[in-house]
């Protein structure tokens, strides 16, 4: 096998001086000179079943962005030990979207609905995903919001001011609505979060009157309970969805990549309102799941972000579900 | 949070009777109800670059087995055990199959072929696979076998004769070929082991004269180098396919299903024909990946069946890639 080592080692130079990971996201813009098969990725989208409820996750791309500065307590050498632990390029973070469709005896949900137009250039795959899962906008019934990040809501309006959803009632956390749509805390907010406010605004302008309000520990769609897991912002909203014997903690921005933040669930992103909330609620949800070994999905989770969490002493770790052909 | 606890707790006693995973398994064969979406899984292919070779992993479904009587050197609840730290069913282990197309400017390269249509019934979605991938069975210019186990080769030809892949010319492991072709070896073969050296027979007999034999630490294919790694059978075969900094290592079935036996690399699955020198191999090739952070595949190992090698203690772990929208 001397052969082979060699051989393994000596075309690696480049390999080993950056992580073999970094590839993957440098091909990301390398087009694709093959000319069999298109070259395109499968659809992201994933079918699974919770209960009598068929789950579809449906993937929404991805965002990078760089690591220096997105972790508040966290020394940017520890964050680029964790990433070297995942097998994740040191330099920058892929950040995915899934959000969820539930489907109950053809009555559509949605949780959450993307980035719509409005994210990174390698974001905006969800309407494509949706359609080549055998679903159209029209069909969606209900649509219930986790909190007001753009990357949750955009989809729901795009740019140009088209609803996307024009059947669907539209439900959000109640102390989410409060927050954002408070006139006098958007004018005290400082410079670099009016822009979230306004944003709130221009998706749900059209709709205000419409929009339905839930509360914690209530039933917003069938066997859907909203989980109130303030924090990440102030009426941020996890859910558990409940169907026989079926479980799914549909875990939201508890956590956003599970390979620093369920790992590391005292570290916190500079995307987290109020930090220290932020991480009582991961550490409680994460106890929670790990106990219950419940599945669970998170918003931010490598798709199709859904798994286990295992606690392994002051750590935990996201295992993946196995992918099945078999829905 | 009382509230939520309580409904996790209360809905899930047969939940937690039975492991979670069990469920995904058994809802395999409750047909869905659902009249939107189809409720078909998205299709089984993945693309990953290598260099300039673009990979596309293709499944091919899966088979169940029970847990008893699969591993020849660890008692049933160790195995349970370890199912259940990978949040896998305790009653059944579900071992998926995926293959891998090599495209190279255009030039395909099939790794192994499937089941085609002699595999378990929950099997043989390889070909509906490839062609959602935009492939034809005619494009394939080479076919490069690992080893002779049906789930490996009976996709070369159909249960009724027919020849899948008529453009292809197809090569194995010369040190197969010899042991499995070996009439006297056959005829002094266990009965329980004849029907494998007749499936051989089956599937080679109308290109028996056509078919190249390679060596090991040859180039079988541009960029790819077999490398031996017998014990499994005798000639079976993994792969180093090499692109400019680019590298894979093709395990093929070094390993059956990863929760087990890259967790317990000294384990040892019923289909290893010689038990010992699969051990060595296993972990020689195990040590290797886990060195050089090479990024590996394998045969068994859930879909898309890539990742890399993290070495525990005397343990091992497979930790997957990060699904990415950008090939």
């Amino acid at each position: 096998m001397s052969v082979t080592r060699r051989a393994v080692i000596a075309g690696s130079t480049l390999a080993l001086a950056t992580p073999f990971g970094e590839n993957v996201l440098a091909q990301a813009t390398t087009p694709s000179t093959a000319p069999s098969g298109g070259s395109r990725q499968a659809p992201g989208f994933y079918r699974y079943k919770v209960g009598d409820i068929e789950v579809t996750a449906i993937n929404d791309g991805f965002a990078k962005r760089p690591l220096e500065g997105f972790i508040k307590n966290a020394e940017l050498a520890q964050v680029q030990e964790a990433m070297k632990e995942a097998y994740l390029p040191a330099d920058a973070l892929a950040i995915t979207f899934t959000t969820l469709v539930l489907n109950r005896n053809g009555k559509l949900t949605l949780i959450d609905v993307g980035n719509g137009d409005l994210g990174a250039p390698t974001s905006g795959t969800w309407m494509a995903n949706f359609r080549a899962a055998g679903f159209d906008p029209s069909q969606v019934e209900t649509i219930v919001i986790s909190h007001f990040h753009g990357d949750h809501i955009n989809g729901l309006r795009l740019k140009d001011g088209t609803v996307v959803f024009p059947n669907a009632e539209v439900t959000v956390p109640a102390a989410e609505w409060a927050f954002w749509m408070d006139d006098a805390r958007m004018n005290q907010a400082p410079e670099s979060m009016k822009g979230a406010f306004q944003n709130v605004r221009r998706v749900f302008a059209p709709i205000t009157k419409d929009v339905k309000r839930f509360e914690a520990d209530k039933e917003v769609a069938p066997g859907l309970t909203a989980i109130a897991t303030p924090g990440h912002t102030p009426g941020h909203t996890s859910f558990l969805l409940s169907s026989g014997s079926g479980k799914l903690l549909v875990m939201s921005d508890v956590t956003n990549h599970p390979a620093l933040f369920v790992r590391n669930p005292d570290w916190s992103a500079i995307f987290d309102m109020d930090a220290d909330l932020a991480r009582q609620t991961r550490h409680r949800m994460l106890d929670l799941a790990a106990t219950e070994r419940a599945q669970v999905s998170f918003y931010h989770a490598p798709f199709p972000a859904t798994g286990y969490i295992a606690k392994e002493g002051s750590k935990f770790r996201l295992v993946p579900v196995q992918w099945t052909s078999a829905v």
